[in-house]
């Protein structure tokens, strides 16, 4: 073989085996999401929820803007479940990078060790669908500059420009990230989610915060503290905290169906929803904001609620996109919907990674998530609770 | 510049192009899990359980090998999962290939479509964790041959050879292929997990199956007939079952949890837990078998149950291995554990896909799980329970 076949021949190799790779590349946008049911069609599968009864008008999700503080085992998990789900418009936030020590969650490949964990998410995530709009902030949000960038950054960086994003979703691991995105949501008048996986990885949960509405993060102060140790911290100490990937799996799960069910109008949200992994027990309690609440702008947007008229509290559901599915779904008699789930002590159960009770402290508000109509349900449960606690 | 300068100059481009994926080179693989805390250790969440007091000794995952049957949305997610533990083996059954229409779900990707589903999903796997033995069935295991292909590999599959595996997840969309898996198993007297995702992706379900123990797939008939319609049926037809990566990723989750709590003995498995997406309810049961089940191996294995010594049966929790944790892990009350939190109609609750109701009949077993040691607990619930109601 003569020295031209042969560099013809390390040609061909080498094309070989590119092919392999080059089919890599990022499929064509879709303008509009089509419901044709076709084995190229990505979003045959979403758009079937039209049919089946259970969302009015899926294509509104391109509508939405969405940002995410924290893109570890939770968060990387829930942004790639809203790419997948095609929002319009996704805003990635964290200062860490991708370890082999992440490997034992989903989402994060080996390859990526080493790399800023937002421009690895954003090119998998585009990669994956590149119908979605995905932005990275690759800073801590706790340092008092950056704290204004983000909430700058979710204050105009909404889906049609110079307007908030629909919810901010928080799946980070320590507290003063928690409060830090507590202060720019109650100053915002903004939702969000809080999430949190314990320490020790068998539990976890999700709050949903309505500045003015429910509980802010900071309106039960004596019940939280913060333990002052993250994962760094933790792991400068040659100790780690444990993590499974099917615990925060599922928190990924419930706070992304949650997010779903509040953007696109059906179903349930719950305010609270907690995992307990050793037993599948799964609390749900609503926490109303406390009127001494240390954040001042909480207290202004709990005014603001209590001053809005009647009917536009109630008419937070709006009729005529009210979900297509009937009231009882499955024929199913929900008695556990009226029991309280959660007694007086559950408060204390679901504390978020990096957070640990302060003291046992008596209980503000164990109300559980009561429907709308059933307003004489909490007459006389303690009597029935305390009976059943008896038996 | 030569002919021979434009092929050097071909190949030195091409090897530059190269260098970019040529990272994605698997790393080494590891022979014993290490708890060391350094970010080049994949294991160091994992062993940090046996710290936090959650598992025993978490290496005895490497020992395991489960049979998945079943690689879609929710079959990957689990394989994903596992691998991401560090279990021993998996075997991985499916006949399906990968689509664009099913990028609606975590775990593959669009430049995977046309490749095959176990095919496409080992490779990633191998990638993510090399320790992992990854073996691939790609056939129907319906038809006669292939059930035959497939009872001989769970039954001689186990990771030390010719022996069976630790357990079986079914991850299949449809009721031919849950009872060709429940027949096997019955067969084998092999325990395994039964899964499923309603067609408007807002529930899901998992059940565990103890042959002889618990209730087979088989031993209650007239509550459930295939619809036969499976996935590709429906798309002959022009309509497609809706589905949500949610959904699916929470079920996997909920498989993969009660999968590890079972292998690696901690927690309690639970032998039926259900999803409820729009109302965030998650329904917990036990089904004893059908003494007039049709299924011959279902009745043997009932009374070989019926026959052990009793001292046998409840020594099912090794006292040596077994949880760490304490009874009382957050100093919750766990009220709802001993209630009955699904009634008489929720059988019917969670029915997998493909599968529909032939007649609400009348239950044959809905005790709830209860606990050991309250055996009183059922004294008088009934009672307060319609008190409960009745406010």
């Amino acid at each position: 073989m003569s020295g031209v076949d042969e560099l013809k021949f390390k040609i061909s190799e080498l094309e070989t085996e590119l092919q392999n790779y080059r089919k890599n590349v990022v499929r064509e946008k879709i303008e509009k999401m089509s419901s044709e049911v076709v084995d190229s069609n990505p979003y045959s599968r979403l758009m079937a929820l039209q049919r089946m009864g259970i969302v009015n008008e899926y294509e509104r999700i391109r509508q939405k803007g969405v940002a995410i503080v924290g893109i570890g085992g939770v968060g990387s998990v829930v942004a790639d479940m809203l790419t997948r789900c095609g929002i319009g418009k996704l805003i990635l936030f964290d200062y860490d990078k991708v370890e082999l020590a992440n490997m034992n969650r989903l989402f994060f490949t080996p390859d990526q060790a080493g790399l800023s964990k937002v421009e690895a998410a954003a090119k998998t995530l585009n990669f994956i669908n590149p119908d979605v709009d995905i932005r990275t902030h690759n800073y801590n949000i706790t340092t008092v500059e950056s704290f204004d960038k983000f909430l700058e950054t979710i204050k105009t960086g909404g889906i049609e420009g110079n307007t908030r994003v629909d919810l901010v979703l928080s799946c980070v691991d320590n507290f003063e990230a928690r409060m830090a995105i507590n202060t720019a949501c109650n100053e915002l008048g903004l939702n969000w989610f809080e999430s949190g996986v314990s320490e020790n990885a068998v539990s976890g949960h999700i709050q949903f915060i309505k500045p003015g509405e429910t509980a802010c993060f900071g309106c039960a102060p004596p019940l939280v503290v913060a333990e002052n140790i993250d994962e760094k911290t933790l792991k400068r100490e040659g100790v780690c905290a444990a993590s499974l990937p099917t615990t925060m799996g599922i928190v990924a799960g419930m706070l992304v169906q949650n997010t779903l069910k509040y953007l696109l109008k059906f179903g349930e949200v719950s305010d609270y929803l907690g995992y307990n992994a050793l037993i599948d027990f799964f609390p749900k309690m609503s926490l109303k904001p406390n009127p001494t609440c240390d954040d001042q702008y909480c207290i202004k947007r709990q005014k603001e609620y209590l001053a809005k008229p009647k009917e536009v509290i109630q008419e937070k559901v709006d009729i005529s996109e009210s979900p297509l599915h009937e009231d009882n779904f499955y024929g199913i008699e929900l008695i556990s919907e009226n029991e309280p789930m959660v007694t007086s002590t559950t408060q204390s159960l679901e504390i978020g990674h990096g957070l640990k009770l302060a003291y046992e402290a008596p209980i503000v508000e164990t109300a559980t998530k009561q429907s709308a109509d059933s307003k004489t349900d909490d007459i006389s449960l303690d009597d029935l609770m305390a009976q059943m606690k008896s038996i």
